[in-house]
């Protein structure tokens, strides 16, 4: 019946409910030696945390983390990293009324119909605080990674059809931390924030489209042939809650293409074996290829709007409707980027390791 | 290291080259009492088979399946189903030739890098070919899912940019058999075929879009938080070769949604609860919601086309070109077909297993 | 790398050092329905606590769990169970002047070794007190386990070579609560008592044997052919710190005997079929036949002694000796029992959801 | 349901039954570029051949390996080997008479009870048979061992209460291999044999103790806290059909010592750490410590018997009598001894592999 972990060597399981006591995360796998504190994990916990301005929603939870074990003198031990942060700006209440009446396109109907017994409160185990865990976790990868080199960096291309256009690495770098959605055009920038500011006095909802690219990556990470590396990355990403597509390199794009146009052409430069093109998005057979690994996730608008919907009473077992009560984010997509790029992380992390990479980490 | 078993309880393990001695699979966890014969196995074999007309390699492999184990009486036992495919018609020479030059977007550069002793030949390992053992696996599975009522549909969406447009699953059901590319509209199929003929003619390939639907799936399926049923399903079809995206439901479109449009509102319907649109396609939260599941696979132009190329050599280290001789499909997505079917049919088994379903088949 | 996960449906996490801030468990795939409360779990762990009287270390830790997740109105839900423990009574003074001195048959020399940073407070995560997140765990299996009728009973046939003799079911529960050895014949456990008190004395101490029953399980529980029934409970018991061997039914004294007088026969009873004697210990090629089954397991004395032993400064890589000063146990029987018992309950659980038992909890 | 794999990395499937077409495994997560031929494999094979003489059972199988995957050019590739061995000399009439009357304390019983519909030819999946795999695999394993020094020695201790007494790892290189008991003192060989045949002509049989040994083991092998090295050794063993119970070092022993006689105190030899005494078996909180790996398994007379044995049949629920006409071994003592190498290999190459040995075969 389990399925919350994630990972072979890198194994992380999480737990928690939206409004129980706490959630967190149990990291196992993590190499001994690398210098580890509650700071790194709490800068990225910051990132995902809500209450941060309009276009997100109003709960306020300080999201302090505790790191419970597998640390000594401020460097990981290779022991279980477990990691828990309490949940405090609980209002169950909005959720009373509703609990027979199922949000429509949220998890409120299939955990009912699978579970029966239910935390109903505030979406307990399918609420978007369960990846509080992957993000803390994802922090202790992102570590990992930049000691062997390797960088993640997530932009916003779309919201509701706005699209960013044409960008670069360097326009990521700059421009995406300037603003709260993470877009590396600011001017297009202002476009999207408009598009979710509209939907939320709607009391609507939109979605959006995250890039993701992890640059350094060295050639051979992957496993032939079920858990290829894009295979691994596209059910990370999928397992979150709101994500309904993944897609590498040219993605669906692929679908227009000639082979000639599609192929990557092969070059030395600097002795290094590299393409041309990178519509593998960095993978090929499975395997990484030294190329930036390039993938996409379409975020759907959050099910939770404000705006009446239809429904069924599972109780009475007739149609009726619903009107919302809870604090809920008009765009999920800001707060999504650090998970999708916890998510990213985990994967490369893991199979970093099962490639042979941080094996030991000097003193 | 490895990573060629596939499922948790329901699981399959997959072995050999496209020109070694044999290509099969071990399956483990089908459940004892299912009737199943080669006749079962080979009719899902014979629709993957190379050498069927125009659209696909002339390669001319029998793929006569041999069940080795795990049956007796005609019915399966329980145990290990082990199952073999000799390979036949093998010609290696066009490869030993290519030997340090990769094909680009193929998997001889990875594999190189990874592997350094790798088989070479006809794609080794990473050849299409590996899928035998994928639909050897998904013939047990659909006959599985079909003892519980559930059926796989497929139908071919897109190819190099021609789209089939709005289809209904009667449509499918009657025409996609009709045409090698499964495409449910006749007029559709035939503009289709004169783009795949076009590029071979030009030494050149295709890509297209693959839609999946699962009928009659129970609610209730998929695991949180990690093993969501939409998770695995796109970790399977993005483990397909030549996938290089999965979307569900709405997939990438939901970027352009508001909430209110792409809710699915729910209703009662003969005592039980439907929605009225599937936007989610058929899963919400991770867990089916007892709506067909949806899903569609982007499949990229085959890497190899006759087209001169550039690559690198590997021993020299320099820059040269490349031809590449051996027998290849213009386009896959025929092909990768019902390898996508064998997949989704492998993770609802395993999902429907661990979810209580197929426990005991009566005698 | 890690190996802190037990179980493959009900699955185990277990974090945290013997002087850490906390010890736990993540109990994941739980069933939901079941009524679970910390006073469930802090039972078991009462049982394992140390500070109990001079059969054990004077070391004094309340082990109040705190249930953090997974639990609503006071039943389970499906999700992940966290529990805690935090550490109180900690003292790590002793440690610091044996940090490079490995005490003999200690973990320390081997994780010094292995991970070169470790916890070196108390025995970090190699004491004892890891066994908390088992103990917690398995009072959760053991509720499980009682709501389909099966019962685990433990008792100390062996201390320092002072044996038990022949006890039944009914002896060991009507006598083996009643001393903190739980052996079966009080007169017996006397002088089992006296041993330990004796090594005691001495700066020493003693190993014996536990003996587990499980009662009323039902036959069929077990996989083919590498996760036989008797070999997930070895490597379970194996598993604990200070077991060195593991035996089912007639064990090891099968060597002397006959086929013909170690078969069991069957016959039938109340129209079940049983069987007249139980050297299979009530597994027979994996898989339990419905007698109850039978394990016993062979606990070393603790390593840690208060007399001088020879060791070396690894440091120096000199020979030296060591005086070991925490506060140690003189014979860990007693506190191994339980940890044994949890073990087993978990296996069970594990393997009575796997063969389809304990899928759905009435509420 | 599954349990036919083991290992986390390197990782084996075993399939096939007794009487079925054939036996056979496939061994993922092999290192890539290990010399590898069919004869490495047949050689291991031939030691657990039936029909070898008189202390063996006389069904005679060439047992011929033919490996279908996984090589090129004498060397592996990192993809995974299957293996087959057909059966030949099938006779499936003795079991149809007692195919309702379980023979005592085999595995008939109890997978009637679980599958129902089960292989009852010549004890299908739970023969001795299936153990063909095991071997093929362990082969391999024991030359990936040997690549990095590790040599496993396997000699009998015990043959229904004859004991081979003191002998040296010297005594066992020269003398296991002279007697096809693999008895390390000569004339003890001789009195044990005596045991065999006069247990064969009573048409009965007799058990036994195996003591396996594992040399250059570095220290730094085995995960905390349940993949420990002896817990995984302690389930490898105990799923071999006949073993009924396990130990390590002193095993069962400890319970008649005190910590002070138990204890294996360090001291520096060469530079490095050793112990003086190995009570510990070479590992220690679950991890090698550089010492031999030393563990013995209990192994139970043949249930299969010729005398006349009391039994029920399943289908009229009523007692009756079984007589067995198969052909079977007196004692399976020294076809278990070749089979417990195997899994003694895996374990130990699965632990290398996962403590970063193995990576890379230079070629």
């Amino acid at each position: 019946m389990p399925g919350n972990t994630f990972g072979e060597i890198f194994r992380i399981t999480t737990f928690g409910e939206s409004h129980g006591l706490a959630v967190g995360v149990v990291v196992d796998g993590c190499p001994p030696g690398l210098e580890l504190s509650e700071t790194d994990i709490q800068k990225e916990l910051d990132r995902r945390r809500p209450g941060q301005g309009q276009l997100t929603t109003t709960r306020s939870e300080e999201d302090k983390v505790r790191i419970l074990s597998g640390i000594i003198e401020g460097r990981t031990t290779g022991m279980p990293i477990a990691m828990i942060v309490e949940n405090k700006d609980v209002d169950s209440t909005p959720y009373l009324e509703i609990k027979n009446k199922p949000r429509p396109s949220h998890g409120d109907y299939t955990y009912a119909v699978k579970y029966i017994h239910r935390d109903w409160r505030g979406g307990g185990r399918y609420s978007g605080r369960e990846t509080v865990g992957r993000v803390a976790a994802g922090a202790i990868a992102k570590k990992l990674l930049a000691s062997i080199g390797i960088e993640i960096l997530s932009h916003t291309v779309n919201i509701h059809g706005v699209e960013v256009g044409e960008v670069s690495v360097s326009d990521i770098i700059e421009n995406a931390t300037k603003n709260p959605l993470r877009c590396a055009n600011l001017e297009i920038a202002k476009k999207m924030e408009a598009e979710i500011i509209k939907a939320k006095q709607e009391g609507d909802s939109v979605g959006g489209i995250i890039e993701l690219i992890a640059l350094n990556v060295p050639p051979g990470l992957g496993e032939p042939v079920f858990d290829k590396l894009d295979a691994d990355i596209a059910k990370a990403l999928m397992s979150v809650g709101a994500v309904k597509g993944v897609e590498i390199g040219a993605g669906f794009k692929v679908a227009f293409k000639k082979g000639s146009e599609n192929n990557d052409p092969f070059y030395i430069k600097n002795g290094k074996v590299r393409t041309k093109t990178n519509n593998s998005g960095g993978i090929q057979a499975g395997i990484s290829n030294g190329m930036p690994i390039i993938c996409r996730v379409a975020v759907k608008p959050t099910s939770s709007i404000a705006k009446r919907q239809e429904t069924v009473d599972l109780e009475k077992m007739e149609n009726t409707t619903i009107e919302i009560k809870g604090r809920h984010d008009p765009c999920i997509v800001p707060r999504v980027l650090p998970v999708c790029e916890a998510m990213l992380a985990i994967v490369l992390t893991d199979h970093a390791i099962r490639s042979g990479y941080l094996g030991c980490l000097e003193e």
